[in-house]
């Protein structure tokens, strides 16, 4: 067993620190973050962070650290109003990861890679194409972390576009193995997933 | 493809909505979070919201809706100031499922399931045997989002256990697929995670 104190944490490297914290909590979301900024520049960000708040209404929420990168995204989101979020699908992980490089605001990072830009139903936010699970988001309030420094911005979604019929199930389920969506541990591990099983609703045993 | 509309969300079954919400997002971490009451009654529930919110100091978040259940946990975490955080492993999501059932404050779901308590370096809150990776939490703060009256809890990480030494590689990254960590999808399905790739971090293209 390997056993760390606050204290042994505190005094880590950083980058191992980085590596291990971020891996602690569990597996993590796998999305890309798409907007496009007043003049018309578009930006695609790889995002972990994308949480479920509410389904009614139907809410996301996910974090910022508006003094580093991604500035790009936030200074779009608070401009526009709005962002898509893009399921990243197994073919797509080099590519999605390659997001994360700092490039400069006037380069999209839809053409330093082989994502592309796909327009839907006229929202201004560009969705990532071949993405089979696919958000169009409107930014509705932002709650400032005072702990350490970070925003959370919390959203509504306003449209959901599903690729392939066959990732909906009956009852509204989308079969995230069907859509071949992927999911990320630390900062730069990326997985595929297996069911093991669904469950019913839970109900206390009697005995 | 199938198309929703903010529209068609808003007027679908409530049962449906749930399922398609819960799961757009993406995959989910899978953890139970186990705490103590102050006159000893334990609680362990499954939460899919656990999410990382920074390396240094090391803080994680989740959303607690604290007018329906589980109401336990968010009273002993308002009580005792600590919890623990378990990763669900591979042949645990039954039980770590049956959590989810609604029982009253006096039964602990330890005694409902074949889920065991363990105690670790004298903290208040029970860890969960056999789960690979357990972290001892603070409370620090917490935030009330108003859009849809849930709270987010942001808590600090104090100890870190690790059962197996091959889970953490050597730049602190945990293996969560070594770690036989789930993940989960919507609100009832468990998967297990397979490493596509790691990738080195992203600089920016020359050309």
């Amino acid at each position: 067993m390997i056993y760390y104190s606050r204290d042994d944490i505190d005094n880590l490297d950083k980058i191992f620190r980085l590596n291990m914290i971020n891996s602690c909590t569990g597996f993590k979301s796998a999305n890309l973050l798409a907007t496009k900024s007043t003049n018309g520049n578009t930006n695609v960000a790889v995002f972990s962070s994308i949480t479920h708040l509410g389904s009614n209404p139907p809410l996301i929420g996910f974090i910022l650290r508006p003094t580093t990168v991604p500035r790009d995204t936030y200074k779009n989101i608070k401009d526009t109003g709005v962002f898509t979020v893009n399921h990243i699908t197994k073919n797509q992980v080099e590519d999605a990861h390659h997001t994360s490089a700092k490039y400069s605001s006037d380069i999209s990072e839809f053409d330093k890679t082989e994502l592309e830009e796909e327009y839907l139903d006229n929202f201004h936010a560009p969705y990532v194409k071949n993405c089979n699970v696919k958000l169009g988001c409107k930014f509705l309030e932002e709650y400032y972390i005072k702990e350490n420094d970070t925003l959370m911005l919390v959203s509504e979604i306003m449209h959901i576009y599903i690729i392939d019929n066959k990732i909906q199930e009956k009852d509204g389920w989308l079969n995230l193995q069907t859509a071949k969506s992927v999911t990320i541990n630390g900062l730069d591990g990326y997985l595929s997933a297996k069911l093991i099983n669904r469950f019913p609703y839970a109900r206390p045993k009697k005995s």
